[in-house]
């Protein structure tokens, strides 16, 4: 049986392929959320450990299941040998920005042999998906190191995923305030409906193959345009106008001219991106002349848009607000999308976890539009 | 707009979500095809390189434009300084069978800047697509001798992509059958129908990844056991019955007990597989009591059926005889399932750039089934 293509939109846009109790996106209400409680509000209170136990667990930890929780995951965050061996020769290959992340974790699954979730047993599964989440931050900061020529930083046990992911990139321990803005961006990142990596990531997993290969599939859909999460091009617009004088000239010129303004639209929200209301907030509260310029570019663009093109409804998306965060909170540019791709691991691992309750592989079918077969196929020439 | 789960298949079985015209199978007639031809009957009369260039260019080469095409390829297959310089550490840690292979062709495709398929021009997409189809079989032997401390051996520009293949293995040219046999188990394999890990390699191009994001991704789906492409599993069978005057004994108690009896079934076939009889017809030109053995084995097998499951067609699947026909042509079973990867490959890297040409990305939905959201968050305790 095979339905017409009548009924399925292009890009399957719309049509549900999966049961889900980890979270949802509803667009036109602005809000989104990590099961039952709106990842905002759990960005607000929570900690990222705290919201990744949720996720992975059903339900936010007790005061004990935290602590047993924090405890386990510093016992699972060093990288092996086999692993460091290679980051120099894989981080010098760090032109693409996730494709060293994504050899290096391909070739951690390996040596730690993770088997096929088809026959694993939960227990396996699950403590094979918090090795990927914990060990992902700690690979791209020695990633980072390595390609900039210097010796990686081990993760401390007393320090949250935050913290650690700071002090890792430059060695030393970083404020409170930048550390929480940044768990604050993690959290708000870790899911978000059912986009392209994510359902990669169930694609696979469907197939019984381990965890490893489903994150590392996962990475490769995250590394395409179209995914998004790219927050170094909304600074790109900044950039474009320099200061603060010119925004009002450089704004009238491109909506002007229908060009595309980096950190603006998304693709399911018609109001404020809620990621982008909270990462402001975030932002203003370390206050100074580069929270105040992007302020103001929001501002403009949103006003001008509604002069010159009323009743578009574009706000800036997560990218706008989250690469100024991360600017804040001392990352280098290069390391934004991987920062993002360490916050979203825990929500493809969750997701992971769930297909891997499922019993049928995901195989969709084709439509042939090529010539009648079969030919009789002529002879070499 | 959501539709309603009811109308969706579970895993998507059947949904059409694609238009191609690579080809189709036809699972009622036991027939497959490559663009409008048979794909058996390609197997038998033409090269892998002619099979290779109909999927990508759409028709099969004239002799001048063959020439080139295996003149180019011979200049695209040398490994990188930058991969041969990791893969003794890689192949160490060949435990997943494919995992070794997805890190290294993740490193290349790295190293080499492959640019996101999102804005390359076709020619550029195609380049990339060609460099990983004729690096493959280079790296799955180089990777196979540094696993046993040896030197990998450089391909041969006067060699087909077959013969390089057993020549990169062991060192020594290989016999004309040898190499055909294995030619012709490659052109067999390279594509057949749109399978997950096919699926995933275009849900992976539709975000505008590069050609080896997508190429990574489908390793990984290619590596889950449902998934299937493990021929070694099908000579375990053999090893099972170990000789021809058990092989009455052991069938009868294995279809009386239920047992899967591994290389005989097929999610889509219920005739025989087409690329089961001609693989048959392959092993057979060997001769030899091997042969005979696996002969002896299948006969019985349905046979047997027959006689205690009367109606239950389960006949040979494309493991059974591709097992066979590799360890004929000399390959060591842990390289099984990589050289089906690397007759997969082509076919991978003809959808990603059929894929490449839509501009829609393959994003489905989920139905949220948790509690209703949102709660209020609890404080932490």
């Amino acid at each position: 049986m095979a339905m017409t293509d009548a009924a399925i939109p292009r890009g399957l846009k719309g049509v549900i392929v999966a049961d889900t109790a980890l979270g949802d996106v509803r667009g036109l209400e602005g809000f989104y959320h990590y099961r039952q409680y709106s990842a905002p509000e759990l960005a607000a209170v929570r900690t990222f450990e705290d919201v990744w136990y949720l996720l992975f667990e059903g339900e936010l930890p007790s005061a004990a299941a935290r602590d047993r929780f924090v405890a386990h995951l510093a016992t699972v965050r060093d990288l092996p040998s086999e692993v460091l061996a290679i980051l120099p020769a894989v981080a010098g290959a760090q032109t693409a920005p996730l494709g060293a992340l994504r050899t290096a974790l391909s070739h951690l699954a390996a040596v730690e042999a993770m088997p096929p979730t088809y026959d694993a047993s939960p227990a396996v599964i699950r403590a094979n998906a918090l090795r990927l989440c914990a060990v992902t931050p700690v690979l791209i900061a020695a990633l980072y190191r390595a390609s900039i020529g210097i010796e990686p930083v081990a993760p401390r046990p007393d320090l949250t995923t935050a913290a650690n992911y700071l002090y890792m990139i430059d060695g030393e321990l970083p404020d409170p305030a930048r550390a929480r803005a940044l768990e604050q961006y993690l959290i708000l990142g870790i899911d978000h409906g059912f986009n392209a990596s994510t359902f990669t990531a169930r694609v696979v997993t469907s197939t019984g193959a381990d965890v490893g290969a489903a994150v590392v599939a996962a990475l490769g859909a995250l590394s395409g345009p179209l995914h998004g999460g790219a927050p170094s091009r909304a600074l790109d617009t900044l950039d474009a106008i320099g200061s603060p004088e010119h925004t009002e000239a450089w704004v009238r010129r491109a909506v002007a001219e229908g060009e595309r303004i980096m950190g603006f639209g998304h693709a399911v929200y018609r109001t404020a991106d809620p990621r982008s209301v909270m990462l402001r907030d975030v932002a203003r509260s370390f206050g100074g002349p580069r929270v105040d310029f992007a302020v103001q570019v929001e501002a403009t663009v949103e006003r001008v848009l509604e002069e010159l093109k009323p009743g578009r409804e574009l706000h800036t998306n997560v990218e706008y607000y989250a690469g100024l965060v991360m600017e804040l909170c001392g990352i280098p540019r290069a390391l934004f999308t991987s920062t993002f791709a360490a916050s979203r691991t825990v929500g493809w691992c969750a997701h992971i976890l769930e297909q891997s309750t499922e019993s049928a592989i995901i195989r969709p079918s084709a439509r042939y539009v090529g010539p009648d077969a079969p030919e009789p196929v002529p002879v070499a020439t």
